[in-house]
């Protein structure tokens, strides 16, 4: 297509190995990147699954290991869930929203509302009885990310760690940035005008989510195992602003 | 970037002008496509915001000759918003969730919930008495758009129609998909594996909410003026799903 048109353009990283715990990710990221002949520029922004991150900490828990609480029992019966995950899971939060029969929708620690306070059991590489909890502060892990590999290529890149989560009132998963460095999360655009050169009455916009979805299309839930996604072409003009401003404050939010 | 890696692009269509009541909307769709060298390709989405289309089929109404009900009187008061403003809103409401100072959550007569069930008085070239309410049946509209590309073009393309949307728990809008066609637009993964084999417990994928999250990255809210993007590489393998399958039943939602 036609190079004069404004264009984004996403291209999964390859060749990534199975992450351990103590991996150098940022290393193990750039090795891939110039493996693949992908070397970033100024303001590309590199797209990492949580998993990657999450395992590369080593935030396994064992279910074996876990004593649950009369709470984790109780939740537990009432869910048809393992007590020990439902433990880690309360773990995990600051207080359970909802449960039913196989769902728990709980205010992750670091205030995100997620099922099972994000703690997984899919694509964990040491049985049923291993769950993977969300990285430490995915904030931090992608600012981190952002200043080795912008000093090993010499570029400003943003990055943007990622999650997919079920949604209130849609069927599906969506991407969203549960961390990132370098760009907008949360695009404020206060002040701009429409079309009709009328001040905008939406004035936020969830950027880093949307770089998330768009990644996740890549991506895939399921056997694609590609864990990194480079993006190029998306414009801001703000100040960077981390993941943690897309998360609405407790006493904003009509639906807890 | 290399050839070899996976890869999606989405390109925004240029010279797309200000539509009318009444337009062709795929002859002009079709149109910026040729005169931009885009023709699309087989499993090619092209995503157009619903703004174009509720603008082609006039779907207007001018506060100045709307009577609200005593309903829409107490819920202006409550929340500060125009009576008539609010009537329209309710018109188009199946019901109101939640409301409060300048916002109210609704329940759009096709099922979605979104703040004032889509009634839009940004973009609207009309001034502020005239409002813009969503396309009559955006599935439709998508399905037309789609089986008039195809036939111009002669290819197998799939369209999203598009919005961008506030949501529970997290700041920002996003990109979601009010209407699909040629695609799923909730990708059902049951029985498909992880990396370690185990069958996955996700099992949906918002697909046509990520490609219009996508999409928006190049759209924008602001004044850019670009209504639609063209978007290559994205794979599926299960049969086309419309954009209704992403509105969660009434009965299995928890947070109405």
């Amino acid at each position: 297509m036609s190079a004069s048109h404004p264009a984004v353009t996403l291209t999964a990283l390859s060749g990534i190995p199975a992450i351990q715990p103590g991996d150098d990710i940022a290393a193990i990221l750039a090795d891939a990147l110039e493996a693949g002949a992908m070397a970033p520029r100024d303001r590309d922004v590199l797209v990492v699954t949580h998993k990657i991150i999450s395992k590369a900490e080593g935030r396994y828990r064992h279910l074996a290991d876990i004593t649950p609480s009369p709470r984790a029992r109780d939740i537990a019966a009432a869910t048809g869930k393992d007590p020990a995950l439902v433990e880690v899971i309360l773990m995990e939060s600051r207080g359970v929203l909802r449960s039913r029969r196989e769902l728990i929708i709980a205010e992750h620690r670091l205030g995100m509302v997620m099922a099972n306070a994000g703690v997984d059991q899919s694509n964990v590489p040491r049985g049923p009885e291993t769950v993977l909890l969300l990285p430490e502060d995915p904030d931090a892990s992608s600012a981190a990310l952002r200043v080795a590999l912008g000093e090993r290529f010499g570029v400003d890149i943003a990055v943007v760690v990622s999650d997919s989560v079920g949604r209130a009132w849609r069927n599906g998963v969506v991407g969203i940035a549960l961390g990132a460095a370098g760009l907008p999360a949360l695009q404020d655009l206060r002040g701009k005008n429409d079309l009709e050169g009328r001040t905008l009455k939406v004035t936020q916009v969830g950027l880093a989510d949307e770089i998330a979805s768009a990644a996740e299309l890549l991506m895939g839930e399921a056997d694609e195992g590609r864990p990194a996604v480079l993006v190029r072409g998306v414009e801001w003009r703000e100040p960077p602003v981390a993941a943690a401003a897309l998360i609405r404050d407790r006493e904003q939010d009509l639906f807890r």
